[in-house]
């Protein structure tokens, strides 16, 4: 039986006898000396064996080659000083094998090298067609063991410190309200009837809540069926709460907690509390994203009141539309942004239009209050106008302002685009900085240009805030987004629970009576039955363990992730199944089956 | 914020003023005085309103009504001596409500009473179908609360003790060869290809060995597309449990280990280690199956070498094709069974052919070695024989003996249905008995006789037992399973690890390569590059919990559970959906959807 993982056996144990068992990570024969680095999921222990010492484990250390199995009996030995490796948890022992038993070998080709030591980039595609042998490398293996925990610490908090309990809800059932596509599932039993895979837990949860559960928790696993985007998989997985008789000042500080629990215990940080909070229009005001990164400033300065009357109709006619004209000043722009990247066919240029924008106006802020900018720009520009932009801009010699003129939306998300590339670019982010805050009174609705309509801006069961009863259309939701250096990790708000205010609501966005019902009709019923206060919130689990790793992607967290087609290149899936099974499931395809071997690609 | 859950105000508290949420249970008007039972998820308190000493809540206390969702600040209060209530934990006090604030009201008739004072029965249809009453009920609530505890345990123990990760594995994948029925889910992105819920993470966890996982577990959610029995579901909840590096008995050691954690934990039950075990072979000999509840006797007696000349036909003619006689000795059978139970038209003859049996032999043992039975025995039966069988089936004057004839299958079906029928008629079963055993060294193959072929009995990743390598078709298989009063709890095996071992078992089964390719090629392909031995064992988590919350359906231990038709009564799932959608996934219904409104049933 194992005495030891590889990892753990320190100096305390020198003279001991160990069994280990492991992963021959690299194997290296220093002139008839053995040495072996054996790796289990703990980390890596040095094997020794030579003739002299360890006559009996020779021939088969002699065999060994990379990732074959090995059962090792050993005597723990403390190292020479000149070969201490302080790199390692295990660097000041070595193992005298006196036994190797090969438990089993590698057969094929490694597709790529498993040993850290040899660091070898491999394509993402490879990764994944071998997932298990990418999940044996140190970096994926230490991603997987990070994600447990984080699930651990959030488990023991809510239980232990807040009087959750886990519920598990179904993944077979009706289709939830969340907006995005659903996964279907035929019905075999009831022949034209199909169950829909949940976009998140969100109206079971409700229903515990109106069955007196109190405070639910869940690690749910959610379905989108998406067109894929870097940073999303058709199946994913949130913590899901849910609880009751709360405010949102309650659910709130109760959340910072959590938060905290997990940084405490995952990585030993002390956050600060509380959180910085910001309203959604602040957000938008300074940073044109309702998920501000703010570990660096580069704010955005609304200068409409400024150019309203100005003689460049790009502003004054933008402002006359109802839109709006904001700068996003850059310090040292001058220097390292030159006009060619501005005007078309320029990098930045192109983020701006594929923002939206039309263009990209620009001002440069010289020595003694003097500026480089186009003609048409300078010469409508009033001394007074000029004065006030540079000082509401608190531009500085040097300073490039990059202009958004136009409607709102646009603006924003033109120069919120830029203000992330200058900040990567331009090396402001700190990658030790972890800034969370909360963006609250988020707007109940938003207008659908496409459909003419008000529609939720989270869901339709989000409360309204008490003092906006009165224009639902204007009202603030009691909403609340987490905000992780720019990523949102987590949502959530009050519910609506009584079922007049659900009925304006459903008004509100022009979801009838009969729709309602048909949608949802057995919520609201639910709701008829003393339905307590409550409210929740999601997190995003897998981008939440990205972002605490330090990866770029979610794939790089999730063991058995899928491609950005919604494949996973391990198993095949999706396949072609027997024409009999969808005769069962009483469906045809509207196409034949592509007879491609997938799997063998 | 609430102060107190209102099951937890005590004596201690007396004299302090305290906040409450919940639901009114109970509103009782004593004479001007208003007593309300408070309920949360943690239980009942006495709240007290009179226009004397609390004339605020007076007018608000007077219009609650039973399920009224109500916040309430008040005093707590010794009650006088003839008013404690022992059976409640909060029944030394009650509390003087200050302020009663109506949060939510009750605006339908209720469907059914949810005081447990009522007691009312119920039918599962109307619970179901509002379920979120039904889980405000005081069982149902306890339910739910005991199965977060067996899962907390469960977590605890192997992330604590045991060093198990919890990983999670994808519901969108690859059919799996359990052998039952999928779930389907079209691509939309991939027309023609279909995703399978999995019937368990099996595949999966056996990759996770191979990528050095080395303890693996998780909550599982898996699918099978069954015709529904009464203790199944489309969707149940597996622990789900795979680990390298150990044989049989350790893990069966482990497994204990965690066993009466849980027990202990939850009941406080310290159960006795090690649990017996039973092999495949005698359980199926001593009680005619391999899940057998051993908290009775009624062990069968098999009797084939006494019958095997055996004048009458039925017993050596059953011997003479292979077949077995066998005996289930019913003592004080002869009082209380009938002949015309057991004839043709009785209820135990019934049970009897419903199992596969012809017919049902009997003898009645009288005093003095007499014995009552049909002439065609009696009249084939020597002296010695009978004293043979009186003698091995420890008969006394009162028993009731009663014969299964036939091929063994069969045989062991009928007498083990008789014996738990008998078992409970008879009352031989104690209630608060714990029964666990392991029953090992089950066959690695079976004969299907439709197929003329050898199946494997558990899957084909079992790994025989390495003294049965020479003719696997005999072999024994390392697996287990573990025995909870008569229901399989749980089941495992140590698995196949190296590629040539697999390809015999696969050969064995008459699985072609073409074939194992097709179905887990990447399975296969994956145990070449270095897989460690490793094995694994599943609990079924729903059925678990039932037997420890005394509970006769799984459903009483699902949140939301679906009937046995795979219906979700609350929801209306599954359900029929837009053409737009059916379109969008490339399919089309074989027959046109009904269009039932089964919400509204």
């Amino acid at each position: 039986m194992r005495t030891h993982y590889c990892g753990d056996v320190r100096l305390t144990d020198v003279g001991t006898t160990v069994t280990l068992y492991g992963w021959v990570d690299r194997r290296r024969d220093h002139g008839g000396v053995i040495f072996i680095d054996l790796r289990d999921r703990s980390g890596i222990v040095q094997i020794v064996s030579d003739p002299q010492r360890t006559p009996d484990s020779y021939a088969q250390a002699d065999r060994l080659r990379s990732e074959y199995v090995v059962k090792i009996v050993g005597r723990v030995s403390k190292r020479p000083a000149d070969s201490v490796n302080p790199k390692l948890a295990t660097g000041d022992i070595e193992i005298y094998a006196d036994h190797i038993d090969v438990l089993n070998t590698v057969r094929q080709q490694l597709p790529f090298a498993i040993s850290s030591t040899e660091n070898e980039p491999v394509r993402e595609e490879v990764r994944l067609r071998y997932r298990y042998l990418d999940l044996r490398r140190e970096r994926m293996a230490r991603n997987l063991q990070l994600r447990h925990r984080v699930v651990q610490a959030m488990r023991r908090f809510l239980e232990d410190e807040a009087g959750f309990i886990e519920v598990e809800t179904p993944i077979l059932t009706r289709s939830t309200p969340e907006g995005a596509r659903d996964y279907l599932v035929p019905s075999r039993v009831n022949p034209g009837e199909w169950f829909a895979l949940p976009q998140s837990p969100q109206l079971f949860k409700q229903l515990l809540m109106v069955a007196g559960c109190d405070r639910y928790y869940q690690i749910a696993r959610c379905f989108r069926d998406e067109d894929l985007r870097a940073d999303r998989q058709p199946e994913f997985t949130q913590l899901d709460m849910e609880m009751s008789f709360m405010d949102q000042d309650e659910i709130i500080d109760l959340n910072e907690a959590l938060i905290c629990h997990i940084f405490k215990t995952v990585k030993g940080i002390d956050l600060p509390r509380p959180f910085p909070r910001l309203s959604y229009q602040e957000a938008m005001d300074r940073y044109g994203t309702d998920k501000p990164d703010t570990r660096y400033g580069l704010e955005l300065v609304d200068v409409s009141d400024i150019l309203k009357d100005s003689g460049f109709k790009v502003f004054s006619g933008a402002i006359a539309q109802g839109g709006v004209v904001k700068i996003l000043p850059i310090p040292n722009g001058n220097d390292r942004i030159s006009n060619v990247r501005i005007k078309p066919g320029g990098d930045l240029f192109q983020e701006a239009t594929t923002a939206g924008a039309k263009g990209l106006a620009y001002i440069r802020v010289r020595d003694n209050g003097e500026i480089d900018t186009i003609g048409a720009i300078k010469d409508n520009l009033s001394p007074e106008q000029k004065a006030m932009l540079l000082k509401r801009t608190g531009a500085e010699p040097g300073h490039l302002l990059l202009f958004g003129a136009g409607d709102r939306a646009t603006v924003n998300k033109t120069l919120d685009r830029l203000r992330q590339t200058i900040a990567h670019e331009f090396d402001l982010i700190d990658p030790t900085a972890i800034h969370l805050l909360w963006v609250v009174d988020f707007p109940m609705f938003e207008w659908n240009a496409e459909e003419k309509r008000l529609e939720a801006l989270h869901h339709p069961f989000t409360a309204p805030h008490p003092a906006d009863l009165d224009d639902l259309k204007t009202a603030r939701a009691q909403a609340y987004d987490l905000i992780f250096n720019g990523y949102e990790v987590g949502g959530g708000s009050l519910r609506i629970y009584q079922p007049e205010l659900q009925r304006q609501v459903f008004e509100t966005i022009g979801l009838d009576e009969a729709t309602a019902q048909e949608k949802f009709g057995f919520l609201l019923e639910a709701f008829e039955f003393g339905t307590p206060p409550h409210g929740g919130i999601a997190y995003g689990l897998d981008r939440l363990v990205m972002l605490l790793a330090g990866e770029d992607s979610i794939r790089d967290t999730i063991a058995f992730p899928k491609t950005q087609q919604a494949r996973c290149l391990l198993t095949g899936a999706p396949s072609s199944v027997e024409p009999q099974q969808l005769k069962e499931l009483h469906v045809t395809p509207a196409k034949p089956a592509k007879t491609t071997a997938k799997t063998k690609a």
